[in-house]
């Protein structure tokens, strides 16, 4: 019941095979997750995904082209949203909750205005509504200098520009990185530049607004729980703000002295969270 | 244990005489509540005050010049932070944790300047940082309607400007309103126009920013929790957005389908997450 040993499986489906991972039980239903830039299934923190997986079916998801799942990475959210909804028609999960972080958030928010019943609730992590501002900008110098630097090797590279430069964030970014390395078989490949490259092509798309900017949002009616660290770099807390003013049934959660990662560096308290979140039953986001 | 019965009692102190509730019980730190524009001690709904004072001393305030307090209401938030001081050094109250709610939040972060070890834990509910925006501006027509309307009489006009334009927080609104007709006797007298002339002008003081804005909020370390209505035409959410940007240590929840009174509309959830913020020891504010 953890995402250090639970196997990967494959699924054939929409002429692709996709890569997966599906643990844990429980009277909830089933939590598909959808994973940030470059991130494979090696990326979720079992401190996020086993406490989760107690109550309910997780289902961690590598998109079409990332880790061992066939295919091209699309160059648009849209694109993902169509892999994801065939994964899940593959899958037969139907109705399910859905948990998107960053790039999965917004795969999430796609999936929801594409296929309206495709999900129960939603809880989005750092992510940001189409027409969002200073989306994952890796130029920017707060993140282009970890970036470029040629003693942060691996993941460690993740502790500085998922977490907030204190010592209390960086700690907890540590921490993070040592979980992930707990997993030592049956592992993704890391993400190579043409993953990142069709990635940020869709953030570029998706920092496009629609016509009238943040109007998609009213048809996403999904009790949603939207979290954010307040020091993201990567995709700033205003874009949250932006979800919650605009998503017509969503309960925003802003933790303090973290970025990009809160939901790692507050995992007790995220899950604490979001199993209250999930479990709920009512129309209303509020938990 | 409840507002609805606890008796007013008067604690002299400062030259003045002040208006007080005091109950509940638990292993908890008493909670002092602060309350909004022209409230009194009738205005805090047992829905709210009463959860809480399962777990701890619950000690509701008068400010001096509202309900059965002595003394005139200070035309500044800094006036008024004197004398809910004195009043706790009367009481000898030291390291309590507050709930401020609207100009009642205001007081206690002008508190927790004041004096920094007054309070271990905030809670500020629609409320807004010095140099805040739009804050009570009872002049624009979405306030100036209700307010002006002669059927909206008594607690009625709360419900207009307490909550949202929706069914569902309209309902809230009514629900709310009966929970405070619950309290028959031993009742404060309703403020009358020179209780709101004078708290009018210390909003209007606070809207000026310091030197440079927001630089205040660095010194105010207690771990916080910052909620809000996302629909507040009172105390805009954008307040709250700047609070938990600017405090060094404050956890953000904000509410769907609610305005001023959000904590009212969806009290068995803001209780929940207010015990759970109040009973944590961590020296986060995350809960």
């Amino acid at each position: 019941m953890s995402n250090i040993t639970a196997p990967t499986r494959f699924l054939e489906a929409n002429g692709e095979k996709y890569a997966y991972r599906r643990f844990g039980k429980g009277p909830g239903r089933p939590l598909l997750c959808l994973q940030h830039f470059t991130g494979t299934l090696d990326n979720w923190d079992p401190a996020v995904t086993d406490p989760l997986a107690r109550e309910r079916e997780v289902v961690l998801f590598d998109n079409a082209g990332v880790g061992r799942s066939s295919g091209t990475v699309p160059k648009t959210v849209a694109g993902m949203a169509n892999h994801a909804l065939a994964f899940l028609d593959g899958l037969g999960l139907d109705g399910c909750d859905v948990l998107g972080f960053s790039l999965g958030g917004m795969v999430a928010l796609q999936m929801a205005q594409d296929r309206p019943a495709i999900f129960r609730r939603m809880i989005l992590v750092g992510t940001a509504p189409r027409g969002g501002a200073d989306i994952m900008h890796l130029d920017k110098p707060s993140l282009a200098g970890p970036l470029a630097d040629p003693k942060l090797r691996g993941y460690a590279v993740l502790t500085k520009i998922f977490f907030a430069p204190t010592a209390s964030s960086q700690a907890a970014g540590a921490a993070f990185v040592g979980r992930l390395a707990l997993r030592r078989e049956d592992l993704d490949p890391p993400s190579g530049p043409e993953v990142a490259a069709a990635q940020m092509a869709a953030f570029r798309d998706w920092e496009r607004p629609a016509d009238e900017r943040f109007a998609d949002l009213k048809s996403v009616r999904q009790p949603t729980l939207v979290v954010n660290g307040v020091h993201d770099e990567m995709i700033p807390v205003s874009n949250s703000f932006r979800l919650v003013e605009h998503l017509p049934n969503a309960v925003l959660l802003v933790y303090p002295d973290s970025g990009h990662g809160s939901l790692f560096q507050f995992h007790e308290s995220f899950t604490r969270h979001a199993a209250a979140f999930l479990s709920a039953d009512s129309p209303s986001a509020s938990y």
